[in-house]
């Protein structure tokens, strides 16, 4: 099949409609340039959840920008940038909008995907698109399962080549993505055991309808359709073995909690950076007897509770970064120290999600204390980071993170290295 | 000037359109009237919330009820409840639809500025009426003071008469009013120190324009627009001596205080009903093991701390109701000990204020824990309730409460009595 | 031995040594008794804890005060006060002296037990004895079981009659009893079932041994020694069968609770006190900019929020007794509204105790805060309130009472009606 | 005056008692001494405690280690780590033994004021003593100012010399002092400015009393005693402009802050492990239906909420040490970009301090609700850790540590950079 990579006619090469993308040489620089980006990201934010309008043209400059290509290895062209580095750029993109940030948060999680368990075919196929700004979008929420991707969609061996069917919801960014990054089931009904895949297929592939009718009353402009699936044609050489990819004790679950992580505490960082700014235009409390609102000493010290709450989540956030690339870094693959190393990546990154998590709720609600009752009209819409906050953190419950490093502290058991991606 | 009322001149006693309104005969009674109406109020709140729809019919019901007469005092032919009696029925009313409980919250303290300041002409205007189910609403808030009614609105003794002249924002149930208890200054220009007082003046007099502009994203349908008086005419006995009502070292702004209480109570209970609905419908999270949502122990934990939380609030405002009580029945009307019993019902109902305001937020928005990622669908407009208690509880800053019962608790000070209204 | 009691031979009717005790006419007169024994109470309680003195004098004045009748049915001559009185007369004690209030709180449960479960003779020998001043204490807990008294100590049918053997610890109040209250299994080895059942005898009884070993960092002077058993003579008619009590849906369990969580109460209002005063000792802090310690607007903050967690807690203690009273003074005896009241009744005191709990913790650490480092000598015996606290708040885990309100909150479930007592 | 120092006539340079110390190479290696100490430090730390006994072995084991020389600068011999390395080193000790770790504290902070204001003659006196095991001691707070060191202790030049004249408290470490370090005002009564001032001296030198006074309820084996100094002959070289030092916008109190966050991070850490302990020997609450207590789901949950305190803490310290580095590290050493990276050193610092002192406290506090009721026994002597926590983060308060992080986050201003020391 070789050959068909080579001719073109298999989309996930083909190529992409814009010019080519920026290339980011490291981690600093792509910091750097979501840095850069913010500022318009920000401006259109609360403009765009306000009426459900879809960031098209701000998915576009990312693709522009380059950043969605920087966990591409180094030997295919990527800056492979390290996961503080990329946990940062989230953080700084969901400071600026955080519908926006969460919309490349599987991209990046199934490019992993693809990293640790992708065929040669699939990755020459893949990696110079997303060099060139294409986008993956997840296609993994079944609504009959006790939880994600358990059952429903299938993919089969038939007649005509692999087909996949199916019906997939919460698509986060599934109406900007060029490939779909698709968990299914193989060999259903055959001789052996059913296996967990993950199909990646062009979005635009024959079979495939992708619905806007995501309604959530926060991270409303995340493009977090339904997607179905009707005999939908797959390469052989473009399926990953998702069952082997879990069984691994790596730190695949871990990277992508951490990028939900790197979510929710870019959402608490903007929170409190809109919280300032609405103090300063806020009537002071006539009993704090100072003439601005932001010499309150009670709303000093409210925000400088929420800074250290905003700084143990930012610190924490880059703490499990570090540990993640240190469990990756270690070359004693499949040892009692990998596992230990490994074991503590996902507890970092759980003790991040989770820090991240609460002060983006706080951090989004107690805004209003700074601005009072002006901060409350519709049309300033500063609701929306309290709504983003708590939309996003319903992806997976804190509550089970906390239970894992409950274990760990009592009992000294390692935590399950996949729970949630 | 008798006469003009027998005349039916005077349009504060000019008859309702409807039909006589109940009459309530105790606060048990109250109540249970109140949780009669509950449940009709309840199946529509969330749509009346969600496209902004004014509750016109269950405001007529609760007119109809004789609920907003039930402070009327008995010597008028009102049932003049015990304050525990008011803040339960406001409580069961926000526990259903918080917006429509704030509407009689100047209603009821309005009508106490009547019987702690009203002439005999002004009583026998407006207690007949009151029975018969009508409604008052405030003006009082401006936006060029530090805080609530400082300055622009005036009463002036002109050769046509007094006449009031202003603008008030935030006006309450101003929609839905009957009469309008209007914050002016009067004196101002004159030799004499200007004085506050409170006008009341029918809603539909000439000069007055009530503007449905009201955009706070949440408490949406408590009809909270933008008055303006041009000229209107006010008698002179329908003004009352607020600078005076103010000296008193009275209760009165600690019931005004105890119905913003009882709404937060409220919406906390509410909140918390809502998570016990929304968590039979959730998914169970799949590390429980469970079958069923509500067996999650984490869950389990976190409802019961939120009960907690609840019952705190509800148990700090019925004694926070019982202290007003007591300061109120003490016959030693100037002492020491009047004031000390002042101070404590104003204490009690701080912290009253603080902690249903703070289980309300929580209430509100840890309700999404339990009903997992589907609870968060616009349609469900379950975010209403965290909606509705961060705008309510923006109205006067908890945080000034809690210093007051520190300085209280530190250095024995009594609070000032009528902080906020 | 019927004829013992005639005799006055038994020693649960022999006369008490000192001068015959006060008697208290209600619930208010009990409130004011307590104060005005609190101030001497308080006076040496530092002192006793530090070398860990036994409250003898104290205790004797407690049983001449006539608190410890307080509880006796009228028709026994007793004031019978209503819970709301005795939970405030012991936390009026508790912040006194946390460990002299602790001391007498199983003597107000083993005279609940008595009530509810005595034979006429048992309540002929025991009432009078306690109006004049008598004291019981229990013996419960062992150490094998899972939690207390599952086994070890056993009640026997003997050719000598009843004999009662085995080894109880921590018998809070157990050196100063007249009375001992054994929770004892009957029935063992005989054919039928094993029955739970509380024996009293006295104190003093040949084969008792009350051995002076409690060693707690908090809670140091409740005299909460190890006593031994070695075939005692038990009284037939002296023996409550408490499979029965305990099968009963009754408020048992939540008496026993109420002054648990009272206790808590007083702790935390008595260490908020010393914090106060710790306080006015105390170096301002420079940034403050202030001449006294108790202006530095972050204490007074910290000082509000202490204020509402005590007054919380005290507030929900109050509402506690009367949903206890409500549920005991319902007639109608067996069906689903006394289930629901009895129900209710252990929900409110569950949220006492764990308030309690939380405030007393809070309160005896935060002090520091107000004292500074001066504070933290051992000569001002500080940090024995939150040692106090820390103690008595081991007694039965608050998580487990947190989740019993939250099976209630999202299922709506009953409690158990005994859990801990 | 050279000629003294090359004769040895000056103690400051005496040689150590003991053997030559340990010389340590980087940070790697000091945090792997640290743990190599750890345990046998542990093991002793409550017994320590208990009987207030000084830790002399243990102090001598530390300098014998080399730690306490890992800040000398690398030109005089030292291994000058990262303050990184320096605050894990502290951490580890603290969670051994929280006293032990604090005695070293000014002995880190007062050789940071040598490397920075200190003559070559005082670095060529100190720093190889420090090389061979000498430790430093503070002798800076006093009782009248209204912070640390205002006012009593001076620096007169007379004709006898420079001579010093004062009372010091809480002087920690002092018992175990080779030389003093001590806070001082000079220029006193002469024309000029009185300048503040720290004289480096033997602490055995003539006119020195050191006093075993402290009695603090915890960190009671500090030797935290009152030094007295009676016209002590102070060399001038020996003596370091403190006022130029805190006029630089530097990192020195930020290094001190940390070393004091260090600490507390450290116990909350033990005192974590010393519940994990705990919960192995307790009785499962028989309600929790598990036959081990780490098995109860409330108390996994709860060690995972003190899990993700300690981990914050320690995340938040180590993101502090780099932000200092980051600071000194910086070569702009005047302009707008140094103070912005000072300033962040502090702020992170802050964040840092407050993190830990309240993750110290709790951990400490709410160990014994995994151990229960048999944790409370004095014997075990559990309640070290938070006695210790408690009374070292009287300091300085946490809730100004709290105000610069919320002026920052509100008005953007810069802390002081030398708060508490």
């Amino acid at each position: 099949m070789t050959d068909l990579i080579s001719t073109g006619a298999d989309p996930l090469d083909a190529a992409p409609e814009g010019p080519t993308a920026r290339r980011i040489g490291d981690g600093a620089q792509a910091i750097a340039v979501a840095e850069s980006l913010a500022p318009a990201f920000a401006a259109g934010a609360g403009d765009r959840d306000a009426v459900r309008v879809h960031p098209h043209d701000e998915v576009a400059a990312l693709s522009a920008s380059g950043l969605l290509a920087i966990t591409v290895p180094a030997e295919f062209g990527g800056a492979d940038v390290e996961p503080a580095a990329l946990a940062r750029v989230v953080a700084v993109l969901a400071a600026a909008d955080p519908s926006l940030a969460q919309i490349p948060q599987s991209h990046f999680t199934f490019l992993e995907a693809l990293r640790r368990g992708g065929s040669d075919a699939l990755a020459g196929a893949v990696y110079p698109r997303i060099l060139d700004g294409a986008r993956i979008a997840n296609a993994q929420t079944e609504r009959s399962g006790r939880t994600a991707a358990d059952d429903g969609t299938t993919l089969r061996d038939t007649d005509d080549g692999l087909l996949l069917s199916g019906v997939k919801y919460y698509c986060t960014g599934a109406l900007h993505a060029d490939i779909l990054a698709v968990r299914a089931v193989s060999g259903r009904g055959t001789g052996s055991a059913p296996h967990k895949v993950i199909a990646y297929v062009p979005a635009d592939a024959p079979g495939i309808t992708i619905a806007d009718d995501w309604d959530g009353f926060g991270q409303r402009t995340t493009g977090s359709g339904t997607v179905s699936f009707d005999r939908v044609a797959v390469r052989p050489d473009h399926v990953v073995d998702f069952t082997a990819l879990l069984a691994d004790p790596g730190t695949y679950g871990a990277r992508a909690q951490l990028i939900h992580a790197a979510i929710d505490t870019g959402i608490a960082r903007g929170a409190l950076a809109a919280a300032a700014i609405a103090a300063t235009g806020a009537r002071p409390w006539f009993e704090a007897d100072v003439t601005e609102a932001v010499d309150d000493p009670y709303l000093i010290a409210q925000a400088g509770d929420l800074e250290l709450a905003v700084r143990s989540a930012e610190s924490l956030l880059l703490t499990a970064a570090d540990a993640i690339q240190a469990a990756d870094a270690d070359p004693d693959g499949t040892g009692d120290r990998r596992r230990a190393l490994v074991a503590e990546a996902s507890l970092a990154t759980a003790a991040a999600k989770v820090a991240a998590g609460r002060a983006a709720r706080r951090a989004g609600a107690e805004l209003f204390d700074f601005g009072g009752t002006r901060s409350a009209s519709e049309r300033a819409n500063l609701s929306r980071f309290w709504r983003d906050a708590r939309t996003h953190t319903l992806h997976d419950p804190e509550r089970w993170k906390v239970h894992h490093l409950g274990r760990w502290a009592l009992q000294g058991r390692y935590p399950p290295t996949h729970t949630a991606l």
